[in-house]
């Protein structure tokens, strides 16, 4: 069992009419607060005037960067460095989903230096050594943005998606208010439960020997998502599922789960080649690749792990020989996946062919440490399972 | 479902050899170390040594107060906060179990007011705005107080054992090593165990309409103690158990579980008269209450968490009928405490008869909020259950 420090001083206010502390965060940190979003959505629901409102209450003068994108890029990232570096800014706000987060945990880093943000994700790997403090509004169940100092980044010309987490780029403090999800789409909704279930399934699969207790909590979570995503799929204004998908997207990746194990993630590397060649949504690839990925890693040295999983999570019979239990959980998953989160379920099906296998084989390996994980993955392994998703 | 503000930014250093980091956390705050601990034990097992080697090592200048004890008085929180003022102590360093943990909670809030320390605990309830930093090294699971805000003191000239939690008192950095919980008795591994048992059941068992993903950490957490606590007893130097106990202690009661509920607790109030009476192991007394007081709550309203309990706790068949599981939960909770944890099971059996019932019961609701409970409990009902308890 490794050690581990745990430190996440993230101040998270859940519910309902939590706004009415927004000026009180960002104003310790100054006046003048840059507000980050994506599209309009925020406008749609009311967030947004109710976000103004509240900043103008405050006597914080606002300025704004609308239009990041899902899998977002870094020229918005340069954007909005140049606006706190121009317009002096304090602290960010961010009020988005996953995309919008991590953008703005990078524009807080750029403001900070001289170079190009893309330095930071570039083999140039700059350091972070400092960051605006940023404040965070959700609005999308699924990255964990909101509680972990991590980020995603697109550079589109050269098809690269690349992550880092760094410690100053993490958010002060987060709002989360299930109502801000009401209008989050069936298929939105169904991606963002794929990727919560991903965040967790990295953890849980590994050969450390670890704190019973931790998979305890992500066989909880896992569970919360089963049964949760569909009923907020069904009933967009059920708040109790809104609030359950909410607290567990946070908490499948905070680090907390954690608990010192350090091998790296599988699926994750595997799918930003997904989302940088064919901008394809994240969740949307991972619930594509993890099955494969669990079928293609499991034989006589992982299947404990999976039997625990069927039982515990599934409920599967555990009398059940093990092998068999293994095998179940797969499908159980698929199952969840495909036809109750009504996923596509192939490459193939969302218009994706072998062309780029082999370069994005190549750069999983290369950039997301695949020979660390669970299973050790190489080139050829990670074409394998691209092939066994057509 | 209510809001809630989560936030605990407490720093833990998890596993062994983590001691290297106290210098540079104690330096935070200043040069000058009050630490704190109760008997000899922590010189016994070697930590004193390594304790001031690492204080001395920072070039901080320590002073000590030794001598605090279980259920911790008055009297050493007075002693503590007058050496805080007149050795203008910059940091408190609590090395020790909840005892002394707690007893440096009232210290550092002690060394802020000019007014007797026994006015935070007393009916004057005088306000705790400010407490000098405070950081713990853990010797022993069971409190949490590691990772809280509160603490608990007994005024045996009053007959007072008096809790309070506030938010100045919330350590900055706690140091948990599971070895150094090795030379924990099984008697008092086993005390500690039913205090964080209980911790997770006055939550657990509640009306209010929750977060079903933190019912399942709860349920988790109280599989780990169950699991774990006898191993602990058996083999006192299994690491497993004791960081499995050790990280379970601190989140059973850091707030986290909690998730916007505001019910009072019942047993801790009931409990507290019985130490402050009779100067128990809180543990104890925890486990001989909880089953009677869950035995007197049990009825149509209460049923479908008893039974939810029991499946998921103690996996009891689910098909079963619902109040037949519900009882079997209780059996299998006091299984647990007396034949597994090997706890005396009744108040006769620690020599405790009836003398002080009428007394105890009016001050337990008095102080204790019980008629915002879980199931509001009068005077009476408080009686019963101590008779119950015989």
């Amino acid at each position: 069992m490794n050690n581990f420090i745990y430190d996440i001083p993230v101040k998270v206010y859940f519910g309902e009419n939590q706004l009415c502390h927004l000026g009180e965060e960002l104003s310790k940190y100054g006046k003048r607060v840059l507000m980050t979003y994506g599209g309009g959505s925020i406008k749609k629901i009311g967030l947004y005037d109710e976000v103004v409102a509240e900043i103008k209450k405050a006597g914080l003068e606002l300025f704004e960067l609308s239009g990041i994108e899902p899998n977002p890029r870094i020229d918005s990232v340069r954007k909005g460095a140049e606006i706190c570096k121009n317009e002096n800014i304090d602290v960010l706000l961010a009020v988005g989903g996953g995309s919008t987060l991590d953008a703005t945990k990078f524009m807080a880093a750029g403001a900070m230096v001289d170079h190009d943000p893309w330095d930071f994700l570039s083999s140039k790997w700059a350091p972070i050594e400092k960051a605006l403090p940023i404040v965070t509004i959700l609005t999308l169940s699924a990255t964990g943005s909101e509680m972990d100092c991590g980020g995603v980044i697109t550079n589109p010309e050269t098809n690269d998606k690349i992550g880092r987490m760094e410690r100053p780029m993490l958010p002060k403090a987060s709002f989360l208010n299930p109502a801000n999800t009401y209008t989050v789409s069936p298929y939105q909704t169904a991606c963002g439960a794929a990727d919560m279930m991903s965040h967790i399934i990295e953890v849980y699969f590994n050969k450390e020997n670890d704190l019973y207790m931790l998979d305890c909590f992500m066989e909880g979570m896992m569970k919360t998502i089963i049964k949760y995503a569909p009923i907020a799929m069904k009933e967009p204004e059920n708040y109790e599922a809104r609030a359950n998908l909410m607290w567990a997207s946070s908490w499948a990746i905070n680090g907390f789960v954690n608990g010192g194990k350090e091998h790296s993630w599988s699926c994750h590397p595997m799918e930003h080649e997904l989302s940088a060649f064919y901008d394809i949504t994240h969740g949307l690839g991972l619930a594509i690749l993890t099955p494969r990925w669990l079928e293609y890693c499991l034989d006589d040295s992982t299947v404990s792990k999976y039997y625990q999983f069927g039982v515990n999570v599934f409920g599967i019979d555990g009398s059940l020989d093990k092998m068999a239990v293994a095998k179940k959980s797969i499908e159980m998953l698929s199952d969840f996946f495909f036809n109750s989160l009504k996923l596509k379920s192939t490459l193939s099906a969302i218009d994706i062919d072998d062309t780029h296998f082999e370069t994005m084989a190549e750069k999983a390996v290369e950039i997301g440490g695949l020979k660390y994980a669970y299973k050790p993955l190489d080139k050829t392994d990670v074409r394998n399972i691209y092939k066994m998703c057509l």
